[in-house]
């Protein structure tokens, strides 16, 4: 009897066990993305209640500004809760039916910063009619809603709106903290719907950084309230923005968790400045780059700043410094007047700038961005506050943070959207950390960018030509390392999964199979395209 | 003294005469979008206010549905008034400050048919502070609210939302009753998202007909609740429509004016119909047409349009019947059998299916569409209730109505928008009457339809195909014909303003210049591409 009962027991455990490994097998397999650090799930199934409800017993939260609120909302939408459901209720289990989720948040501030705590734990018992979500903060708490309409799938069968696999144990927090999307409104205007629908469409694969590149060679669009000629650079006075339209997209951008990383291109990608100030123009025939020998030129990037300290609260400010052309500095006599009176040749001159131009932006309580050619020009002479953008390719961070400075990865063979035949294998396999291995180097890279250049980018072709490659490079800023595929194609399922849903939500996410921006082969499932 | 009187009588009278012409003449200009059938406008200048109304003094029309009430919504939305304003009312004089719309709406009844009065009356006086539209029906006020919409500028200088040249008369209704597009979820499923923005879009340029190609060969993802298994023929389950689903997009599209069309296409275009029910077969190695031989195909077809008839409310169905290839009904022993028994050869067997299926629709209530080759190969045959709808080329829309048949345009080679090498001058110069000059038959002539084919066509890349073009041919349906321009050179510079009005509202309407679905060439302007 006693070796009959031995033998349950380990036969038992060996089925137990074996359950637990095909469930942590599985995993690859699961229809969420980005993958979370940790998940683990079961065999139930419960079902949406007609009435579902936001709970918050427990909670530290005070939703003054209606985040958790809209967010509710948004979720019940995307599920699509408000979809006409005919479920025959009385035909499930009524401990099968969930009523609400209960969300804890343990922190009452709802500052949104760089570094803000975006972890959650969310849990999906086999037990109670409540699903439970914890977070530190409501922005954690964001993504766990983010990850809960995942797990909700419309059934035409049941015309119920399904919870499969349950109990749920996830706990998650994302690998890098700045997660972003660079978009370009001096290209071509985007206007504010088509700027809100891409920032919503970030919330789906977890990225929380927007970088607006506001202005550049061919259009400054943007209002400056200080100096009320500067947008005359503009296309169009159709194609402009107030201050507070960008107020708006911040305000926008915050209920969803995102921040606003506002760049001002300087001193190059600087045409469209002196529009409405011709003096910031080296001369009428030579317009790139900002006149450095002038001291209005620092003003105006003063008054600027100031304008901006008012509206984007990001702690970072991006200040450019991208593909500086001198030689309208040296070719133009006042200029290089000023250069031999100060004993700087065309290089260290664009070093002079950049650094002056640092200095305001501290003054004005921001840390900065630069493009990566300032630090392969003048790396050491930087701000120590400085964040160096590597964009011209791979091997860069580690030079960086080697350095003791911080770095965000947007190297273009990988990451530029508007190479369209950057595929998204490309784009999941890129690795911020390549060749970094020390743990304190580690920290300093901050995460990365992909980067929707505008050339030939407006509202027509935006959404498709930034999904679903975006998401590829999501996971890989999102997932732990160890989690992430080691070969892109075990996550091909996955994947097509989620440029599925993001249709669905109506984003217009282009076919995976293929360069970017593909449209359809051939009528075919979207789970095949 | 009287000299000089006449004199001065007769310059003013000449000077007024000139203002007068160079209206008339400058209407070409206008930026509106499809041209109204008579407009007048003056110098003046007006902003709307802050809490801009609805009021209904003097009208019969009870808003039971809300469709006035959402309508008003949707325009202040879209002018935009909900855009955060700091126009600075103090400034400007009291006098010119709009306070609303008074809508005047004669009939009561809000029902929705082909053939529903869509005319308006749209006025913008110099005197008073609302703006007056009267129509006869809701409908007609739904475009009426388009047209004015369209008035309106949010413009930075002010940040007021202003309109220019008042006063306004526009006295205004369609040329034809049925403007349609054309949308299809067998090649590609639409989510209902896509479908609905798609829908909304069509308002802008008021389009009045969404004619859903719900199924064909690829897939069927229609519920059809008489029949649980038809649905099988989905992609997948994620792929599906209820019929619940339809209910909303039928009642989506009646909120703002728009008729649904729904279609099978039968017998051909119908291999996905086996899929449930493989009887429906000619053989399993023979999937195309459904089987003629088999009363159950028929009794198929009228257990569909009798759940059709719950739901689609539109006077007409489309019973499709093009591309017919009988070859499966002559080499299926069976049906090879049947046709010799009932004496038919295969032509006449597509015949007899056609007026078949003709019958049952007519049984439920419905008037008939048919693609044009039912016309070609037995139109004497056809219901006196058929509408033909022409699709294969020109010249065929006279021969249907010499015939005495009604007839939609929609001919391949000018309104496909699949075919993306069809421009959109191609689109505005297509004319339905051409060589059609008797007037009761030009009575015939219901109207033209722009087709959105979904080989390559899914939520990544519907709107840009559809748009701009589509809007080239609503013009050429909705304006009078001697207010059309004889050169589409001439109304470049409008349709550029409306595709980016489209753009400004969240349609992602590609460049005008170049083929269907161009990307942007280069930066610039919206108005430039």
């Amino acid at each position: 009897m006693e070796r009959i009962y031995i033998t349950t027991i380990l036969i038992g455990f060996w089925i137990q066990s074996s359950l637990l490994v095909s469930a942590v097998a599985d995993t690859k397999q699961l229809k969420l993305w980005p993958m979370p650090k940790s998940v683990s799930y079961g065999h139930e199934r419960r079902y949406i209640g007609k009435e579902f409800e936001l709970k918050t017993e427990g909670s530290k939260y005070n939703d003054g500004s209606s985040i958790l609120k809209n967010a509710i909302v948004r979720l019940l939408d995307v599920i699509p809760a408000g979809h006409v459901i005919e479920a025959n209720f009385s035909s499930f289990n009524p401990s099968h039916i969930l009523k609400g989720i209960n969300v804890v948040i343990r922190s009452s501030n709802d500052e949104l910063q760089y570094g803000v705590d975006e972890s959650y734990k969310l849990l999906i018992s086999a037990q109670g009619d409540l699903v439970n979500l914890e977070a530190e903060t409501i922005y954690g708490a964001l993504h766990g809603l983010q990850t809960f309409s995942q797990l909700c799938r419309f059934i035409s069968k049941t015309r119920a709106i399904e919870v499969h696999q349950v109990p749920w144990i996830i706990v998650d927090e994302p690998r890098f903290s700045y997660r972003g999307l660079l978009i370009d409104t001096s290209r071509h205007y985007l206007p504010l719907p088509v700027m809100k629908k891409v920032i919503n469409s970030m919330t789906y694969a977890k990225l929380n950084v927007l970088h607006w590149h506001i202005v550049d060679s061919q259009s400054f669009p943007l209002e400056i309230p200080s100096l009320p000629k500067m947008w005359n650079g503009a296309y169009s006075r159709e194609e402009q923005y107030t201050m507070a339209d960008a107020a708006e997209i911040v305000s926008y951008a915050q209920q969803r968790g995102i921040n606003v990383l506002a760049e001002i291109d300087i001193p190059g990608h600087a045409r469209s400045w002196g529009v409405g100030y011709p003096s910031l123009w080296s001369s009428t025939e030579c317009k790139e780059p900002l006149d450095v020998s002038n001291d209005y030129t620092f003003k105006v990037i003063d008054s600027i700043l100031s304008d901006f300290s008012e509206v984007f609260k990001f702690k970072f400010v991006h200040l450019g410094g991208d593909e500086v052309d001198t030689s309208c500095w040296t070719s133009t006599p006042h200029i290089n007047k000023w250069l031999q009176k100060n004993r700087l040749n065309a290089s260290e001159a664009y070093q002079f700038f950049v650094l002056r131009a640092q200095k305001i932006a501290l003054a004005h309580g921001y840390e900065i961005i630069n493009w990566e050619e300032t630090f392969n020009n003048f790396g050491d002479k930087l701000s120590r506050k400085t964040v160096v953008h590597n964009w011209l390719g791979g091997g860069v961070a580690e030079r960086v943070v080697a350095s003791g400075l911080r770095c965000i990865v947007s190297n273009q063979d990988k990451w530029y959207l508007d190479h369209l035949d950057a595929t998204w294998q490309g784009f999941y396999s890129n690795e911020p950390l390549t060749n970094i291995t020390d743990t304190k180097q580690q920290a300093l890279v901050l995460g990365g960018e992909v980067c929707m250049w505008g050339e030939h980018i407006d509202g027509s072709d935006i959404e498709q030509t930034i999904w679903p490659r975006a998401a590829a490079a999501a996971e890989r800023l999102w997932t732990p390392y160890d989690k992430l595929a080691k070969d892109p194609r075990e996550v091909v399922g996955r994947l097509a999964h989620f440029r599925c849903l993001l249709n669905q939500r109506g984003v217009a996410a282009a076919p995976l199979l293929g360069q970017g921006r593909v449209v359809p082969s051939e009528p075919a499932s979207c789970y095949n395209q």
